[in-house]
């Protein structure tokens, strides 16, 4: 089936090959280290890309929200784990769905903690989140009061298991390889600090820490147990731009058809813009904005140009490339480019579903039927 | 019905009062300076929401692809016009669309009247679309070359009717009332100087202009005839710092459950993020970043508290507030807090759906299954 002749309208293609090797490589590097992979499924959000995994040993997963557990549950997964402050609007929805799976969740205060204990029909798995410095969500590292107060909350339960430590150091998305060591140091101190302070009460508690960027630079784990990354399945020009990969390791590109070349200033108006790609944004050398990067599209995937062409501002369905010479006298109305994604996580959320190389149409979560 | 109860996770709500009175406002408008209002639905993309137009006696709307199109076809408007340079990869799903409906369509270059000359099986009508300055689409206005041959390519063909110029001048989105009045002049000049041009030869020839901050906040619209402004009918915190509306206008609001409060940081985290809200995002006047402020919901929809609470960042699910004193000391988690967004028509994207505030669920077009 040829790939590129069916496109006429804004595609996201997906690479499987791509994909399969960034996975190869991280589980192949988890195995090297002795650390779990529990990669998380909020990239991609879809049953289909979520099978590439299992040939590669995955059997358990993290997701995002309980409606993400829902959708991936009864596709064999050993576990569920969502990595979000567990929403206590949601304990009814939580007891419906660990009737039939298995699912843990992630704790950041007593309140919540105490409501599960309360309400939980069955009993649930934890871990909870620390904060050792990105901010955003998590008990902070120092707070043992709060951490042994969840704990106590648990003791006291016969629904709430604690699991162990979580963190997620977010900020390495926006640090360079130094920074994401230094950070990526301090997870690990973290993590190691918190096992021997409560491992003999707690001698089985597992330490996991999630981002990409550690995972895919850092090469020593000591002290932990699992690591839950989700990027870098898809990989994008935000992780090319900070090292964890090359740009011929990005597994997705958004397929989007030229409407219109204005030569003379070297811009190529696509259809494809913020609904397509969001409006995550990188920031060039020169101080121009980035919103995604030109590939080549061919009926075997795409390939990347020696000089760089970019989409220099984007709005709701329009983006503007700024071309180079060499893509400017090659190019025609009606024909489609590739674009390489800022973030791929936030662009297949607004695609809402895949065509992979062979031309198939593959599942994502917000694909469905929104009521 | 109860609204909030049955609110557990993030979920648009879309106050019909609201988005009526700023329909009737902006009807009224247009009566009274004689220009017909053909609004832009690629705001609510909702059936149901592009009804609530229908009491104001609107009967022509405004799409921005021809998927839009063909979702609101077959609603009894009188013509729909996809306000898009014309993708020529999708002449025969026009073909399709045209049968039985009234489209319009947009042209920017002669390559694609061509393609559209030779290939159209019914006649359509075009307008040219100009560029008066904002840089994203349209003919150049001076360019009269490509304008004439574009006429040139439609005089010779029976399937092409040239209806007249398009002008969306998006830069007001980013300016001052001052810029804003000075690019409305810009606008203004430009059709009414390519009216007096091609009068002669064309003298039914119409000029539509599209904004919604020059619709909102000018008062003279000598030399345009249709305008056709789409984010008015919600407005959003973008257009309410630039000065097209108050806050109280902006009819839509993410309902976001409470997760976590960080009290003594004054920082609360809510589920509600970049895949709920979209990144748009304005600056504060002290340079923090804001990706939306904090309304109280009650059951009879929101009100504005008297000091501010904004989204200070927000990454893939989560939403972190800087909260003000007010309400970090009435907050519990748990609760659900109103969300005013910086760009609705981005959110009402990701969102996929509304509530209206009787606890009714209203379409959108990417609610639809994807595939």
């Amino acid at each position: 089936m040829p790939l590129l002749k069916p496109i006429t309208s804004p595609t996201l293609l997906a690479n499987e090959a791509i994909c399969k090797a960034n996975i190869a490589r991280m589980a192949k590097k988890a195995a090297k280290h002795h650390v779990a992979l529990i990669p998380h499924f909020k990239t991609h959000q879809s049953l289909e890309v979520g099978n590439w995994y299992k040939e590669f040993g995955i059997n358990e997963i993290t997701v995002s929200s309980i409606q993400m557990a829902a959708y991936f549950s009864g596709q064999s997964w050993k576990n569920i784990h969502i990595a979000f402050p567990f929403n206590p609007l949601e304990i009814n929805l939580l007891n419906r769905l660990v009737k039939d799976h298995s699912i843990s969740i992630q704790l950041v205060n007593a309140e919540v903690a105490q409501a599960l204990a309360d309400r939980l029909t069955s009993p649930v798995e934890f871990f909870i989140e620390i904060d050792a410095g990105y901010g955003r969500a998590g008990v902070e590292v120092s707070d043992f009061g709060k951490i042994e107060e969840i704990m106590r909350i648990a003791n006291r339960s016969d629904k709430l298991d604690f699991k162990g430590f979580y963190i997620h150091a977010g900020h390495t998305y926006h640090a360079n390889k130094e920074g994401i060591h230094a950070i990526h140091g301090q997870t690990k101190a973290a993590l190691r600090m918190l096992k021997d302070k409560y491992c003999d009460e707690f001698p089985d508690l597992i330490t996991r820490s999630g981002d990409t960027p550690s995972c895919s630079i850092e090469e020593d784990f000591e002290g932990i147990d699992e690591i839950g990354p989700g990027n870098f399945a898809f990989y994008d020009l935000t992780q090319a731009s900070i090292g964890s990969c090359d740009k011929s390791d990005i597994a997705v590109a958004l397929a989007a058809p030229v409407v219109d070349i204005r030569k003379e200033k070297r811009e190529i108006l696509i259809h494809g813009g913020g609904i397509h790609l969001a409006k995550d944004v990188l920031i060039n050398n020169d101080g121009t904005n980035n919103y995604g990067e030109v590939v080549l599209l061919t009926e075997q995937g795409w390939t990347i140009p020696a000089t760089t062409s970019f989409l220099k501002s984007i709005s709701q369905e329009h983006g503007l490339i700024k071309a180079t010479d060499e893509l400017i006298n090659n190019i025609q109305i009606g024909d489609i480019l590739g674009i390489l994604p800022v973030h791929s996580c936030m662009t297949a959320d607004c695609m809402r579903g895949y065509f992979s190389l062979k031309g198939e149409k593959l599942d994502h979560l917000k694909g469905q039927k929104a009521y």
